[in-house]
């Protein structure tokens, strides 16, 4: 069963007394019921979910308007810790979603909220979590609008898992795809990478690590409209998550069957991820992202695609890193002018990194 | 990032060599891929899913085509045991999403799968459940048309823990909602209720004994069709799941603010069911259904309604359960004569039952 957002209340709602989640949070009676709509209704009906008269029931008409297809994504996060320098698993369940419905050239609209909770877990840490994406889909401009809770025993899941569908319109004439990509094409991003990865590995506490290092997690679908509105030819694009720019561009060029050739002097990463790098001899090309897009586009809209994405707020230090080429490699010029292939992650360099 | 269900694909999928889930099929790299590849997309594309020509993009007009609203849900699935006699966390994890879908009127037409694996799971468990999900999803005529995998180091989380997004189309006209709900409607349930409940508490091994109890988890769609098809004006439906039957009936009785009065005679409870619940003082009014919708429709199309559901093959056992009164209770009148109040469950009376 799922229960839904509906439209604010009049009736007050219910005060929890509960320290900590219970199995009872789980149950379907009345104990989640006023988990529910003590927290999740309260923080949700916050944003344009009031726009809706009932549960997750959208008109389509209020779709087409906006384009002709409809995207539909969907994403787990089990990040460990949970609550991190520059967000927690709150604000990555909403920017992941967001970023997903973003990148395939939607117009991200409405988000699903699924949790898997672990008894004992602190209450309170579950009302900042809650806030957290709250405040996520309110910047990102997005309504969380049904959700689901479940409670398993101590010691069966740890601390908590958030499961995030979102679903958007996609503009007509707006078809971003990696098949797209042909030789000449010029490869963009919107800023440092690395930043996620490495404040994740740092607050894991094994380190012994003091550090200014922030995730960079945010909504990319602020830039996407920047980018599609001077560009909607826009090759392709695709947020660097998991396995990193590396991984992507790698994706790129297998769908594709091109290669991709990256100008290492060009690809912006900040010093406090290189000295991370160089200590743990890891690549920041393989470090997780959780705000950074690459974005593919004809060479001949690359300039002004570049100052499109520098005159946003996500992408004041964006910029072109590589091109696209025959073969099937992706390769890198080093400083030192040598070219070094860039494979393919097999193994993992950090489980739970979102 | 998630991966989407492509179209199929020329090229041959992937071998899976790996007996159990590693880390690095979490990892977003080679492995994950290959993962997917081999057991995703190969098991999901044999639905409806081939309809679609790239990732999850619907287009919208082929929705309009059938309603003019969408429904957009959620849940997750941490089941215990995942296995058990009558389905697993895979036919759970589609006939529970297809289910809410159903209950609201709408037409179910596409899922999401996110699955939560635990490092060690066994890769032929894993098989088992995607193939179950398969069948599911075909048996319903949905189409799992996207997916992410997130794995979590040994000990993080039980074995595996699914989560299941849908949307599907609501019939214009059609809109059930439990504050249509007046005094004078009657209420149907199509079919003997507690099955799910009882099988899992048997499957968990704790009891020592041996029944020839199944869940009865199954699709609701086909049967939601037959009752619109007859009765569009249809008051309220629901499945009852997490919290049986008491609870819909509670949740009906206070969004509506009305009272609603049960006949214990008319309420259907296999043999089975009621003899574990006379062994362990429970009732089966608050056990948990994977396949029992409860329907409140005007007092004059009762009967039709009635003949609806007995015509199809998930609601031969239905039955008019009760009615739906002035007051604000649900109450049971028994067998012997005398009336009790069902209340909302306060505990748990089964973690992870779903």
């Amino acid at each position: 069963m799922t229960l839904s957002i509906d439209k604010p209340t009049s009736k007050k709602p219910p005060r929890l007394r509960d320290k900590t989640i219970t199995l009872a949070h789980g149950s379907g009676g009345r104990a989640m019921q006023d988990l529910i709509e003590a927290l999740f209704v309260q923080a949700f009906q916050e944003g344009p979910a009031n726009a809706l008269e009932d549960q997750a029931r959208i008109p389509l008409d209020e779709l087409t308007a906006q384009g002709d297809r409809l995207a539909f994504t969907t994403d787990s996060f089990v990040v460990d810790p949970i609550i991190f320098p520059g967000g927690d698993i709150g604000t990555l369940a909403v920017n992941g979603t967001v970023n997903d419905l973003a990148v395939s050239g939607a117009i991200p609209r409405y988000l699903t909220c699924a949790m898997i909770l672990e008894e004992g877990l602190p209450m309170q840490t579950l009302r900042q979590v809650v806030a957290s994406m709250a405040a996520a889909a309110k910047q990102a401009g997005v309504a969380i609008v049904t959700g689901d809770t479940k409670v398993v025993p101590r010691g069966g899941a740890d601390k908590i898992f958030i499961n995030t569908a979102g679903i958007g319109v996609m503009r007509t004439g707006v078809t971003p795809a990696a098949v797209h990509i042909q030789p000449g094409d010029v490869v963009l991003v919107n800023g440092p990478i690395g930043n996620h990865g490495a404040t994740i590995m740092v607050a894991r506490g094994e380190l012994s690590l003091e550090t200014d290092l922030q995730s960079d997690c945010q909504p990319l679908n602020g830039l996407v409209d920047a980018i599609v509105s001077v560009c909607p030819e826009v090759k392709a694009m695709r947020d660097a998550t998991r396995g990193g720019l590396a991984t992507v561009l790698n994706e790129f060029a297998e769908s594709a069957r091109v290669g991709i050739r990256l100008i290492e002097d060009q690809i912006p990463v900040d010093d406090a991820v290189k000295g991370l790098c160089e200590l743990l001899g890891l690549d920041p090309l393989y470090l997780a992202n959780e705000g950074k897009l690459v974005v593919v586009v004809p060479p001949e809209q690359a300039e002004e695609v570049l100052a499109a994405m520098r005159s946003h707020p996500s992408g004041t230090q964006s910029q072109i890193i590589g091109q696209v080429t025959e073969g099937q490699w992706v390769s890198l010029k080093t400083a030192f002018g040598t070219e070094r292939v860039i494979d393919r992650l097999v193994d993992d360099q950090l489980p739970r990194i979102c």
